[in-house]
């Protein structure tokens, strides 16, 4: 019996509907950030990465590559275990530290990633809570959404940052324990859930609250505690829960929160107990880089700058980007085949790279280009993209007009087995 | 309301069942390897490590470390994106060649880690492969049963290792496609999977095969590809996963197998597809590290020689080591207090560091000592090692009748919604 066909018909089914993914494959130039090396069919060539979520250019400070670099001389390349069992090293104790304290919380706990937080992180306290209802925003990314499915409690689903609609379910949970399970800067559309209402429901209702700030800290709030420390409601959310991979520079992901749900979290948590530890190295690099932004408003404000400029710049040449409060500029294209199709001219020609956005990662006809502008993105380049954007849309004649807020409507629930759910991917 | 009560409580129940753990701080010394230093109560202390899982000290290894550095000065600490939106570093592909080449197999693909490669990995593959029945060994990781149980598929689990039983099972599952996974050498009893019998079993029945090697990569085989490349059967497997955290070193898993089914768990697989990337450093490190190991014997001779004499110093102090065909010696307490108050004099009062290995991790009666000895543990530590347990066994009137076979048997499986499956961690 060959099982082979199981699998290229899965392929051929992505190609078919023109979601068949193929990686642009890149050496960043940690000295020339944002500037990266792309293999192309061609050969090697210097390209301008406008994608990234290396949001701040923390990836190549100093401080964090140093850290990094000293601490594996130092401790060697990895942790040599699981945190129960030799892989408990002093670096890693201090990072979640550090993370306490950035976001006001007695204790924090760090994962292999954001997505193994999320999903092992959510379904865990889901399942020490009995009868507990989860009540989800319906944009919520992919690890969130297998957290609620593994924790395997009663879930509902609120509408996209629908106050109304979050209080009816609220309501509708009755005397029972509920967890409400959101973000706060929606990745692919770039808003912000209402978090000081959602907190003032929370209260009312007596429910829990699980904060997913990962587009957000580093960013926001005087010392890049997120969205909640900007908002002054830090302390009214229960797990605020992070990544170091992207303003961050580095990677893997942490929740905080009070100690005895951390340590709740810490025991019985799979995904967290039975695997080997984050290096060192890893948790070095990025404790230098939350502690360094904790003090340095420099690269916020940088970014700041620069994403006003990017958003005028493409405002000026007419360029159809949805409306955002946040430093993501989502450009609408709303057809697969012609996002991909202007990513590519954008590489080939204008040695522009901004990945193609299409579904699953976001609805069906609101494909688009997603662009994310550091504080090293200067005025040249700003106008360089600017430019290169005008072109390729004359060019391709893509649509203009302006995306309204329509187009941020998720699918409807009842997609195939195999699609990949929202999320940014 | 308040949700404490609900986390204390079950926390409170470890503790009840002696089960709360306390994770022992330390900062490896990668000059000075096996060695590290103890954040003791008491202060700082020099201790060395038993119970690692960098078995080759690969960790240290200085063209590990060197690549590390030498990459995150160049290319920054973080890769800045998931693999599909500007993540898709330039060493992360060169690293995934490495390990199908390691495997002798088409493709490979990189997760952050060698739990979240089982979890998403199985639980894709047999998403695609319609009706499919996953027969799965009952000691399998914990990440393998995620796996299996985040698949949705119809399961049948055989009694460890045991070839008539699998047999049983394919025979039931008739003319539907079928998974086998199991592991190659199981990490807690330290014994290996009939490799040869089970691809022959795989073959007579038309099942596809999914091999977890993450204990043997690096140290078995003339290349370091594991049980399978040293059986002769690599190329019988149809799915070989590993981990870049143990024998490597470093951090990270994978699979490798044809590229139809790597294109396949690329495009579908949620934990694969919305997470950022490794780092360009590490995935630099791990090719370094299974580049050396590929053409370097000297670690996995080192490793054989002194497992040897571990073995027979402990024989020669009269303790109760379980037999093993690997690098794995387990010491048997078969007791959870007294297995913790061994490890605790061990380090407090000897500077020696084996993590007690309690239940879930194993099963209740068959608490142990898990020592792991790496090329670095010369003869004099060894010595020390065997004097201390002598010291300890005594002192703590420790069981010293050898253990036999009988405690491999796992827990039946109604244990409690909570409880932790087996696996090492
Ligand atoms: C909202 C959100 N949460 C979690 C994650 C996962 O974080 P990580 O990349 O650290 O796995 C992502 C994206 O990757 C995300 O967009
Ligand atoms: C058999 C087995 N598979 C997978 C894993 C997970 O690998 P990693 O530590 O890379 O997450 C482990 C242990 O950690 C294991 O023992």
């Amino acid at each position: 019996m060959s099982y082979d066909h199981f699998f290229a018909d899965a392929v051929d089914a992505l190609r078919r509907e023109r979601r068949y993914r193929t990686f642009a494959e890149i050496e960043r130039n940690a000295e020339r950030f944002p500037r990266a090396t792309w293999h192309s069919p061609g050969g090697p060539r210097e390209i301008v990465v406008w994608c990234s979520n290396d949001y701040l250019g923390m990836g190549s400070h100093p401080a964090v590559v140093e850290a990094m670099r000293e601490t594996a001389l130092l401790r060697g390349a990895g942790a040599g275990g699981t945190r129960n069992i030799s892989g408990n090293s002093h670096e890693i104790v201090m990072l979640e530290r550090e993370l306490a304290d950035l976001h006001g919380k007695e204790a924090g706990l760090v994962f292999t990633s954001g997505y193994v937080s999320n999903a092992t992180g959510i379904s865990t306290i889901v399942r020490l809570i009995p009868e507990c209802v989860v009540i989800s925003d319906e944009l919520n990314h992919n690890s969130m959404i297998e957290g609620v499915r593994q924790g395997g409690r009663q879930k509902a689903i609120f509408r996209h940052n629908d106050l109304g609609h979050l209080e009816e379910l609220l309501q509708a949970a009755g005397d029972r324990p509920k967890l409400i399970v959101f973000e706060s800067v929606y990745s692919m559309d770039g808003d912000i859930a209402p978090m000081a209402e959602i907190c003032d429901l929370a209260e009312r209702y007596g429910a829990m609250t699980y904060l997913d700030e990962v587009h957000a800290v580093g960013m926001y709030g005087p010392r890049g505690g997120g969205v909640a420390e900007r908002d002054g409601v830090m302390h009214r959310i229960d797990v605020i829960e992070g990544t170091l991979g992207k303003a961050f520079g580095v990677v893997g992901g942490y929740i905080t929160g009070k100690q005895v749900v951390m340590d709740a979290v810490r025991s019985y948590a799979p995904g967290f107990i039975f695997t080997t530890a984050l290096p060192p190295a890893i948790a070095a690099a990025a404790t230098a880089s939350i502690r360094h932004l904790k003090l340095s408003g420099q690269e916020r404000d940088g970014q700041r700058r620069q994403v006003a400029k990017v958003k005028a710049a493409l405002a000026a040449a007419g360029l159809p980007q949805m409306e955002t409060p946040t430093h993501i500029v989502p450009v609408m294209v709303g057809d697969a085949k012609a996002c991909k199709a202007a990513s590519d001219v954008l590489l080939a020609e204008h040695n522009i790279y901004i990945q193609p956005i299409n579904y699953p990662t976001v609805p069906r006809g609101t494909e688009r280009l997603r662009i994310t502008p550091t504080p090293f993105h200067d005025d040249k380049l700003i106008a360089h993209l600017a430019g290169a954007l005008n072109d390729v849309w004359t060019r391709l004649d893509l649509p203009r007009v302006r995306a309204t807020g329509g187009e941020r409507r998720v699918l409807a629930a009842g997609a195939a087995p195999l699609a990949m759910p929202v999320g940014g991917g």
